[in-house]
């Protein structure tokens, strides 16, 4: 078996998300049809994802690997990067295939996710509607970057995530900030369902000094999601870079996340 | 009589160009239908514009102007703001509606009009896929920009237009360069018709070095549009800016502009 690194990126609009469904146009369903077809395979491989984005949801950054039967590992990547180029519909691109290092799991070995969430509040521009949602505005974002830097570090996110039977909503939010373009970056090791957009839900509540910082940092000790707290619509949000350990430390850290059941990656 | 100065964006892909064709939908005709609806106008009114863009292209920075019957211009131009924010589909955007100053043409005021042709030779990015265009690479960007700097100045464009009877292609390139982004800008007085796109199409062959910035040069001597220059694609266009002269000067440099035929922004 030789296990190959997919790096990826798709506009979501028109998928409904990153999960294979019965019926429904997924970027998955979609990347597995075409890797069978110009490979002659004869069932569809399964990818692993670092990211399971929801529908509408875009990536720049995703990264996938899958396994597959070869004596030549770096010419099946080159082959199948090649034919995929061709093939794909042009909403989602593969921009590479690699053999991936020993170790390498597209989900588990991930370090941290980036995402990017893209607000605007002025003037909405009219060529970047299906990627940046508008928000009346002024926001106040001092305020909000002060409030957001209070959620940094190893938490219970319990209140921004639905719920799932038997996994915690514990991650480490490493990043949390909105530049005065409207972008807001949000990176964590992990993140559980829903939880950037609704991140931004309850952030952009400061930025309207509807809520204060206090507010936000209290919600840290819910323990069920918080209904006061919406969920920003998908569109915004692009899955822009996952990161990987240095290739020593791949097989240890995919060991060390099943193990924490801080599996997810999705958003 | 009133006139109205309209700072208007568009995202091209769903309109049939600027210009208002019968039973196609078009930006002026959009924008007519909608001033006529909201402002209960017994005959829709007549924008007149910058820059008259082709099928397929966009604008962040477009200007029209329009002539009304009204008393209390300010007030009729915020409820126009208003009413149109909430009424027009969501590919078009009139940012700011204001009364015009004395002498204002949006079209023949203009001093010039800057747009930029995006393309991308890299890995292509499917969420801008519908305003940047994959061309193969890697392309030679100094070349590019060295032989288009020879171009810049006032010049006969005949090579690079569709020949229009008793319109002269004569007009002021004020910048044309290329930048690592793939972010092509292109900046004159005003543009004869396919004029931006041809413009980026020759200069891609001396980025592809299948010709070099001779050659380039040597399309200004040419008495009839040049059949060896690709006109390329229009969703990579974008107008992003016209600027017009300090007030006093408003209605002289309309006044010039005609005078010259020196008209159009069509690009």
């Amino acid at each position: 078996m030789t296990r190959l690194r997919l790096d990826i990126a798709y506009d979501g609009t028109d998928f409904h998300g990153w999960a294979a469904q019965t019926g429904l146009r997924t970027v998955q369903g979609e990347l597995e049809l075409w890797i069978a077809r110009v490979l002659r395979l004869a069932e569809p491989p399964t990818l692993t994802v670092a990211g399971r984005t929801d529908a509408g949801v875009h990536a720049r950054g995703q990264v996938a690997h899958l396994d597959l039967e070869t004596d030549d590992g770096a010419g099946l990547a080159a082959h199948l990067a090649y034919r995929l180029r061709a093939a794909l519909p042009e909403d989602v691109v593969v921009k590479a295939v690699r053999v991936a290092p020993e170790g390498f799991d597209a989900r588990f070995s991930a370090i941290w996710r980036r995402y990017v969430y893209r607000l605007c509040w002025d003037v909405p521009d009219p060529t970047r509607r299906r990627h940046v949602v508008a928000v009346p505005g002024p926001l106040d974002v001092p305020a909000m970057n002060a409030a957001a830097a209070r959620l940094l570090g190893l938490r219970d996110f319990t209140a921004f995530c639905k719920a799932r039977e038997g996994a915690t909503a514990i991650r480490t939010l490493l990043e949390f900030a909105v530049a005065d373009t409207g972008e807001i970056t949000v990176k964590a090791d992990a993140f559980c369902h829903s939880m950037v957009r609704s991140l931004v839900g309850a952030l952009l509540r400061v930025g309207t000094a509807e809520r204060d910082a206090d507010w936000l940092v209290s919600l840290l000790s819910a323990t069920e999601r918080c209904g006061e707290i919406h969920v920003m619509p998908p569109h915004g949000l692009t899955l822009e870079e996952v990161a990987y350990p240095p290739d020593p430390e791949l097989a240890s850290r995919a060991q060390t996340a099943r193990q924490t059941r801080c599996c997810g990656g999705e958003a």
